[in-house]
């Protein structure tokens, strides 16, 4: 099944277009799942303890999200335990009926990449048997290296009915310079959008959307029209909501194909509200005021 | 102590500029290394397996090559057992004299691009204690985010005395369209070396090269020149040599700072002799001819 129709009938149950992003921090945990991991080795029990804190967070929040998007970085930074925290955190979601997105802007060269596709969606061949890779329902990607460097990417993805968010436009203040007006041509960000239209037009859903979709910052509102027209088809995974500024009433150009064109990603203006109050339970409401936003902007 | 000066230092002493590309493949291991890892499940056995292999082929090249390039995504396709392998490879070429380059091409936004640079060069603080990073002497990067993103990584190698290759022209066929000329304006790998040159204007070594290098293919030689001359104090690190078509006798232009001033990185066609042969011995003389015909050219 096509990722794009999996995404439009998950957000159409769930009422939801909201993924949550689980970026944990070591030092900032929910008292319970620091409690939690009462011994062995450091590594160990910080990966316990991540593990038990995003879990919570994911029971309290899911029935107002559809998807949590989960950071690469945050669980890498703690080694091999920090692999298997993900894969746990990622079972987690998957059993409270989100979408995964594994969120770790990936781009090598043709070779490498078919790594990655396998390290996230697919599974990796061995003399024993067969490794699954973490089973993302969809994957972030650096599109810096070019299409053929995508493509392995993608169709990895698009074999395990997954699909791939390729970066068009980020969310931080430094983004512009390398992705806005460059020399006396047009934007970079108009050519990476072109390229997830290429891209993704083989791989078009029943619903009219397709499996390639586009990370659009939510904190550059005004581009959203014009990358909605350069790609229709699209889902744009919108980063930036809430902590880093955007405001999520001024996305709704991102929706105009449909409730399932958008996924608005939150995490530290969900996640900080449970950490203020010591109890995952406070996540739930700046979760559910967030996709109530975004399900009124879409409907 | 700057990473350009400790890379100069290692470049001397063992008369090699050759980084040895580790991008293991479970289906392509040395039959001594898949014998040595005779139980346990299908990704511990992988991971096993892999780690044996890569120290095979450290120690045989070793007296030929300054440092061993790790592939991330070779190893992250097992999961935990994986990042364990990468862990054990890293502490082996370093046993072995190496400098070791962490190859992920990560990329993020500040606030989680500081959490890569915990990741592979630095530390990160928990409740218990403080995780150690996977101690890389240096890491690529891929700069489509901007500088800002740049940043967080580069200061993190910065304060472990190592270094930061940022991608600047990539080393697949499908790397012109993003990299090259775009619009009516000049070509975005010069922007990226402009970018390359800024950030690594603040650390000179006494050697006079800087902490911040560019990846540049070894494919492209008509563009070495122009290059250098945009990043006079930037290393090299030129991937593509052998298996993917590049010649080391074109490279000249990259060594002309001197002869630290660039690394020629060779994967494939070093470990598939040792592959045909069927032991590790035989990548030697592959390497130690790449290391005789690079110096050569330095000299």
């Amino acid at each position: 099944v096509n990722f794009a129709d999996r995404l439009a009938a998950a957000v159409a149950e769930r009422r939801s277009q909201v993924a949550l992003g689980l970026d944990p921090d070591a030092t900032r945990l929910l008292p319970d799942a620091v409690a939690s991991a009462d011994e062995g080795p450091v590594a160990e029990r910080a990966g316990r303890a991540v593990t038990e804190h995003c879990r919570r967070l994911i029971e309290a929040t899911a029935p107002a999200c559809v998807a949590a998007k989960l950071q690469l970085a945050c669980f890498e930074r703690l080694g091999a335990p920090g692999w298997r925290a993900l894969a746990e955190v990622a079972a987690a979601a998957r059993g409270a009926g989100l979408l995964v997105i594994a969120d770790g802007k990936r781009g090598d060269v043709p070779h490498t990449a078919a790594a990655y596709g396998q390290a996230l969606t697919g599974e990796t061949p061995t003399p024993w048997g067969t490794v699954q890779g973490l089973g993302a329902d969809a994957v972030t990607a650096n599109p810096l290296l070019g299409r053929d460097a995508l493509e392995p990417i993608v169709s990895a993805a698009r074999a395990a009915g997954a699909g791939t968010f390729v970066l068009v436009r980020t969310s931080n203040p430094g983004a512009t310079a390398l992705q806005g007006p460059h020399g006396d041509g047009r934007p970079l960000y108009e050519k990476l959008a072109g390229l997830v239209d290429e891209l993704g037009k083989d791989a078009v859903g029943r619903c009219g959307l397709s499996d390639v979709g586009a990370v659009v910052a939510a904190t550059q509102p005004e581009l959203i029209a014009s990358l909605r027209e350069l790609m229709p088809r699209a889902v744009f995974l919108m980063p930036g909501v809430g902590a880093q500024g955007g405001q999520v009433d001024l996305l709704g150009a991102a929706f105009s194909p449909g409730p399932a064109a958008a996924l608005v990603a939150a995490s530290r203006s969900i996640v900080d509200e449970a950490l203020e109050a010591g109890r995952a339970e406070a996540a739930r409401e700046p979760a559910e005021r967030l996709r109530e936003a975004a399900w009124q902007l879409s409907g």
